[in-house]
Order: structure tokens, then sequence, then C-alpha cells
């Protein structure tokens, strides 16, 4: 006698209803889905589950970040995973050692080990398709995060990602929570008498997250006078949506030779901001790292023919100008 | 005997250098300048006098928001003008009063009242070009109070911007100064010994341009570890190059036909971030007032042939679909 999963409903809002993207297909499929321990996780795992997902691989990245927690933290999602019948992953990463070894923030180390980790995963279980928990309210914080940093502009976290892994195979990324808010998450579980590991977060250094949430986010929600969740989530679609628009200019520019070299009067004719996403996209597609504003500028002042006839690369090698093309010399 | 104007250094920066805009074609041409009394216009206007401009009509809009203070600011302004020798126009505008009477905020009635007084001098001197104090800590303040607002994503204020005025007349406002630093102008100002009035604005509404300088700036640069002003100003110029980008790819989609329709089938050949993009600088164009995200959304839906035929607009009128064409029905 199966009544079927109960409506997954909480505030008003169905939490099924905000991810239009769990449709008949995808549930027979195999997927990985990460899970820390925290509400948001072992919320999404629930949801996942009750739509109808059976080939859920649950995996679990211990940081050791937080201690004795850490290992409790891994204890509790193993259980979970034994409960719900789903196969189980989990490693241990020194993360704070990586990040002293690399000289990496421990936000950045962290998010190396993980991709590395997804990646063995993925290759174990011959998946390479990976839910995550990050929500509206990651998103916002996110957001106003990347503000800070100014390193690429606007980025937001994506719906659905594509990665490239280590082994050069692609990794992608699903993020089906992005509309649904933190507190709702949390509504849910309770109603549903569900438990969670408080705290238990592999994200960016808690210090940082715990003051954008419990500081900025308040403060800035005080004087607008109302919620800012929304318009930031909204402002990181917009974002996507540029970013979308600029890749098909990109394309669109039909910037390169048959050889794959850059076409300097074609690019010449283009506006600068966008010389600037070609020049970016190329060097990208190249493998090119330590990827700048700066860098990219070094190589737009080759479309100057009184210029020098190459420009050096980070990691080696270097971009070269020759009759009316540019390329990637290593 | 004149050893000409003295560097404008502060700092260490040298301003002027700051301003490649100043060369000598502009220095002869007639200019408006916007100019409040705050240290950051009358900087403003002492840099472009030092540059070599004569020909400058200072404009200062008596707000009425600072009671007596703002018939002060006036009449400092005014004395101001008078000896550089420069012209000087002035109106009062009951700026509360409008707001009230229209329900827009206090912000968007100012700024509303400021481009008719714009347009008004604009008129008068025939001169449709404004330079405005804008530096680079309004721009920071500007990217976070907008990411706030969400509305229209991450819009930033632009070097060069052209403004629709209400006679049908092109604006073109200059703010050379967006990447100069507030405390920079203050420390010139000080070190010429020149006065200026405090608490001269005209921006935002006081209580929120000065929660976010006094409040969300100092504490966004304690979580981050350093000055965020310069990472939001660099956000602030990739959000102008996407928006480049954008518009090179909605010329590019070449969606209208010879009518000035929009071709339906070129238009769903696009990807869906653009044909939002094309369909809302249609609007746009026709004029259509209220644009948001939902109008765009709402007549995108049109490009469904199972849709209903039209979509009311908010200002009066429809669009249409008929033979694959869209067009605004008035």
């Amino acid at each position: 006698m199966d009544a079927g999963p109960p409506a997954a409903h909480a505030g008003g809002v169905s939490l099924t209803a905000a991810i239009p993207w769990f449709h008949d297909a995808s549930r027979r499929r195999r997927w990985l889905v990460g899970v820390s321990g925290g509400a948001d996780s072992v919320a999404l795992l629930h949801l996942l589950v009750d739509a109808g997902f059976r080939q859920l691989v649950v995996c679990h990245l211990d940081h050791r970040l937080r201690g004795r927690a850490s290992a409790e933290d891994a204890a509790f999602v193993r259980r979970l995973a034994g409960r719900l019948g789903l196969a189980f992953e989990t490693e241990r990463a020194e993360v704070a050692a990586m990040a002293a070894a690399s000289g990496e923030s421990i936000e950045t180390a962290a998010r190396r080990a993980r991709h590395l980790f997804f990646a063995r995963c993925a290759a174990r279980h011959r998946c390479p398709r990976v839910i995550l928990a990050h929500h509206a309210d990651d998103q916002a914080e996110t957001m106003v995060w990347n503000l800070l940093r100014g390193s690429h502009g606007l980025k937001a976290m994506r719906r659905v990602r594509h990665l490239a892994a280590a082994d050069g195979k692609a990794l992608e990324i699903i993020r089906p929570l992005l509309a649904v808010r933190r507190a709702d998450l949390r509504e849910w579980l309770r109603a549903r008498k569900l438990r969670w590991r408080e705290d238990a977060t592999n994200e960016q250094p808690v210090a940082v997250r715990n003051r954008l949430r419990h500081e900025v986010m308040p403060l800035l929600n005080a004087i607008a006078g109302r919620d800012v969740t929304p318009a930031l989530v909204r402002g990181a679609e917009a974002a996507a949506e540029l970013g979308q628009i600029a890749a098909w200019a990109v394309e669109r520019a039909a910037a390169t030779d048959p050889q794959g070299r850059l076409h300097l009067p074609t690019l010449r004719g283009l506006p600068p901001a966008l010389q600037g996403a070609v020049v970016a996209d190329y060097l990208e597609r190249g493998g090119v790292t330590g990827l700048d504003r700066s860098l990219v500028g070094r190589v737009l002042g080759l479309l100057d023919p009184a210029s020098g006839p190459a420009v050096n690369l980070p990691g080696g090698g270097s971009v070269r100008r020759r009759a009316g093309r540019l390329w990637i010399d290593r």
C-alpha cells in the first residue's frame, strides 16, 4: 500500500515545482549527488528520492576542516545513504594542508579537491553528471562575493555547467535548487521530521560565508527595506543571459581561420569589448592558465601592427603575430 | 607671465592623467557642468578650468531637500562660477513634492528633475553635453545599490551616455572621473586650499547613500580584507563590455524585416537569451514604457504559434503576431 511520495511543499512553495528539470527520463538515469550532510544537500537528496530518482550515488568529501565533526558528518551521510538504499562514495582530503602547500585560499583548494573527487566518482560509476544543492541564498551570497572579487565581473553560479575534468573528460554540474530559498528547504525537512548535520558546509571559508550571511545580507535587506535575495537571483539570471549572448557573439564573430588561428582583419572589425571576449575565448580554449583582463589586454595590444610580434604567456609559451594571424606558440 | 596650470596631483595620483578624454579640441567647446557645491563637483569644475576649459556653463539645480542649506549651496556655486568667470544656470525644484505627487522615490524624482533641468540648460545654451562628477566610489556604491534592486541585472554608470531628452533631442552625459577615488579629489582640493560645501549632494536618498558608504562598504572591505572599490569598478567595466557585446549581437541578429517588424523565423533561430535582448531592444526603440523581464517574457510567449496573437502593453496598445511577424500596434 504505497500512497506515493508526499507532496514536496514548504511555506506555500512547491519545491518539486521549482525543479522543472525533474522530468521522467532524468529519474531513470544514474546521477552523482554531492551531500555534505548539511540541511541543503540532505533536502536535495530526499527531494530527488521522493521524485523517483533511484540510481543516485551519494558522494561525500570529508574536507577535514571541522575536526571530529568532519568524521561525524561523513558517518551521518553514510548511514543516510544506506537507509535510502543508495550507493555511497567518500574520500578524505586534507584541504588545509593542500591550501598551505599550493598557496591557494582554503576556498579554492576545497573546490579543487571536490572537483577531483567528483571526477574520480564519475570515472568509477561511469556517470559524468553531478547534482549539487546550491540554492537561491547561496546564489545571492555568491553574487555579492564575486562582485567584491571583481576578477571576472559578474559571475553567478549556473544551473547547468560543464567542467573540464583532469582526465580531459567533461563533468556536468547541475544545480536544480538555484530558485529555492534556504528557509524553505529547512521548513520542508522539519515538516517531514528529517534530520541533518548543522554547519556541515564545505563551501566558502566559514568566516566569509558566515559574515556574508549574518552581517552583509541583513544590512542590505535593512537598507533596501526588503528581502534583497530575489533581486540578486534575478541579477544572476541576467548575468547568465549576458554570458549566453556573449558566447553567441564570439561564435558569430567567426574570427578564426581554417587553421584555428585568430584572423586579425576580422578581429579588428569587431567592437573593442567583443575583441576582448574573442581573445579570452581563444586563450581559454588553448588551455592558457592565469587568464585575466590584464593578459587579454596585452594580447589585444598585438592588434597594433607597431607593437612587438609576441606576448609571453604566464604558463610558458607565447601568443605570436605573423601574416595577419595570432596563434599560441608553445 | 603664465606658468600654466599647476599639475593636478593628489596622493601620487595624477588626476588629469585619469581623464584621457581632456584633449585639446574638447577644451575649446562649450560644456554644461553639473555642480552641486559638494567636493566632487567642485573638484571637477576646478580640474576642467585648470585643464583649459573656458566655455563652461555651471549648472546647479536646487533640490530643496536640505532646508536653508539648499539655498546656501546655490549661493556658494553662484559665487564660485562668478569668480571663475563662467556662465551660471540655476533653478529650484521641489523634489519632495514631485515625489509625493508622482509616487516616485525621492531618488527617481530628483534624477528626473535634474534631467529636465539639464535639457532646459542645453536648449538655452545650444549645448547638449553635460559633464558630471561621478567618481569610482560612486560607481562602486551604484554597483552594490543596483545589484540590490536587481531590476536590470548589473547596471553601472557609463562614462559616456546618451539620454533621450523630453523634446526628442539627445543629451550626452560624460563622466570623466569614474576611475578617480573620492579621497583623491578631496586631497587635491585641500592641497590647493579650495573650498566646497560639505553634504551638498543631490544623488541617492541621503539615508541610503550614507548607509552604503558608511556601513556597507566598510563591512565589505573588512570581510574581503582589502579595499573592494577597485574590484567593483572593474566589475562595472566588465558589465559595460557585456552591454556593448549584447548591442552588437542584437544588431548582428538582424531580426527585423524591411518594414521594421520582428521576423519570427529569424528570432526563433536565436538562443533564448538573445531572443529576449532583441525583443527588449525592439520594445525600447518602440517607446514602450514599463519595460521589465516579465513583459519581455510575455512578448516572447508570442513565439509559440499556439499562444494568443497579442500581448497588451502597459502604456496602452499591444504587440501583435501575424504572418510570421511581431509589431507594436497602437
